[in-house]
């Protein structure tokens, strides 16, 4: 199995990209990546691992790269060359079994629905990201594909996310709520008001509007909502975790007694750090298109990297992509709805 | 200085609403509190507190309660005699200085915009509240009182809450952020980014978008947003502070040793916990209407209801709706636009 890792996406590149693909080939024996990027940037980091399996560590020269101030769209079409358009053009040639990359959210997805197409029945991809809860996990979609979504969209999020929770997460009934503010049908605003009713018709488990407050409390297996709202629940967890724990790390170190007691109880901190660390989860599979393409965070550290190869690893095994075709052709079959759209370019 | 307090409003009632008042005549002696609602019920409850100063608490009866599965202007407009209804009509008729309900938010903003009309300048009103950082807090509105509002609602947000920032908060020269996805002026969604335009023209002191990683690391003293995302942002971090609390309880109660650990720094988990914690801060003020009114958190217990009655007295001291009226006139007539338009209900 073959993983094209955009070795020129993030915040910093391309060392935890390098570091972290080296890590991965040692966990992973039947995983080959192909580092994508400025090949001499890429060599000059692979000095630092002489032990590495030259046979499933190759590196796929790209000249250009996207950054943070390119348009999503104007990106991948005026840089033809970039580490991000060369390693999904693997995926679509065949070349590559997936692609990894955590550059540029919008371009990344841009490009997938350009490149690769959306999945028969889905009109828009969604990014899909685990969020740890008191007894396991939920799965989050969209976390930020498409900001401005129509009610149908997420139709398409309920049950691809049901599928992905269901095939990759192991739970055998996903129950699908709506981020809401209220509990109720008709509380929310316009958006949620048109989807709740949408989402009562699709074949899914759906279990009525989530409110904030209850979201990490075990309410559902999968949450879906608009990736403006998603990729802000996401972040503003995200930061909070972080930011709890740095005032009590402040909090610990100020007397001697408080330091001691933190010593002694240092597993359980670092229990709770692991569950809430986004490094652990790694990388966020983009559901719809027609190519396994994982979103690793800005921030990524090799380990996230690492992780994030995981991620596409288990998404190539899984075939998910497959599952999402036939449950679509099934929920439009059902709903006796017209043939559905050809895939929309971005 | 009299506070209307709708004493049937919230999870629980009217015992947290009884003692929370109660409690705050205790400690600020220039307070007057009306408990409205059900006379029996009330007095039931005052029977636990003989001594509560007579002179300063009284008793408005009303029949009535609106309940959270009421439609928010169908509650207001058929249950006259509720207790929400009463409590901001004693603001209306000049009976008291303020209103405090921890009831259904929708039929609180309802009934605050039909019976006490927006200030002039200001269509639609926002719950405004404050959010711990790193070193200080940030003032978030709109917390949910509009769930689908307008880009040009969000200037009368920025520059209410810069005002309340200014003067209930004591920063003396409160920036401005956006949330959104993405820190680029063309990041986000269609609404960021018209509501962005319309912001770098305003009166404030616009930073720019503010994404979610970001919101607790003190960017910034004010942060808009549409009520739909702000009730989520809210929600959301009170119930991950939650829960990552409870997380670490568990995991600190495993072994012999980090219980003595926990016991050792428990200091430093109550600082924490009453940083994080909803209580403290009580009440949100419902900024843009012709009064003060103060939305309580609906699971409000009597601390978080003293609380409250302690940020209505704050405002009324601060005389903060003049202030608002001063800086709209001006904004608007530096943007020679038309006269303000006439207040709009609900």
């Amino acid at each position: 199995m073959k993983v094209a890792l955009d070795a020129m996406g993030g915040d910093i590149y391309p060392a935890p990209q390098v570091d972290g693909a080296v890590s991965a080939l040692a966990e992973y024996p039947d995983l080959e990546v192909v580092l994508v990027g400025d090949r001499e940037r890429i060599e000059a980091e692979l000095k630092r691992h002489p032990a590495h399996p030259k046979d499933r560590l190759t590196v796929h020269h790209a000249s250009e790269i996207i950054t943070m101030t390119d348009g999503a769209v104007e990106g991948v079409r005026k840089k033809k060359d970039s580490s991000l358009n060369r390693a999904v053009e693997l995926v679509k040639d065949g070349k590559a079994d997936a692609v990894v990359s955590a550059g540029h959210t919008g371009a990344l997805v841009a490009c997938s629905q350009l490149r690769l197409r959306t999945l028969p029945g889905i009109d828009r991809p969604g990014i899909a990201t685990v969020m740890p809860t008191e007894k396991a996990h939920f799965l989050l979609i969209d976390a930020g594909a498409n900001p401005d979504p129509e009610p149908s969209h997420l139709v398409g999020y309920a049950v691809m996310g049901s599928i992905y929770s269901r095939e990759v997460l192991g739970c055998p009934r996903p129950r699908v709520g709506l981020i809401s503010i209220g509990s109720e049908a008709g509380k929310g605003n316009e958006f949620t008001r048109e989807t709740y009713k949408l989402l009562e018709e699709a074949n899914i488990d759906f279990a009525g509007n989530i409110e904030g407050h209850a979201l990490f409390r075990d309410p559902v297996e999968v949450v879906v909502c608009d990736g403006f709202v998603g990729n802000i629940v996401l972040k503003t967890s995200e930061s909070l975790a972080k930011a709890i724990f740095s005032w009590l790390k402040a909090e610990l170190q100020s007397t001697i007694w408080r330091s001691l007691g933190a010593w002694l109880a240092k597993g359980a901190f670092l229990a709770i750090r692991k569950k809430t660390n986004t490094d652990e989860y790694g990388g966020m599979p983009l559901l719809g298109v027609n190519g396994i393409v994982i979103k690793a965070h800005g921030n990524s550290n090799a380990k996230a990297i690492k992780n994030a190869l995981r991620v596409a690893r288990e998404s190539v095994r899984q075939q998910v992509n497959r599952r999402i075709i036939a449950e679509m052709s099934r929920h439009h079959e059902s709903h006796q709805a017209a043939p559905s759209p050809a895939p929309s370019s971005p």
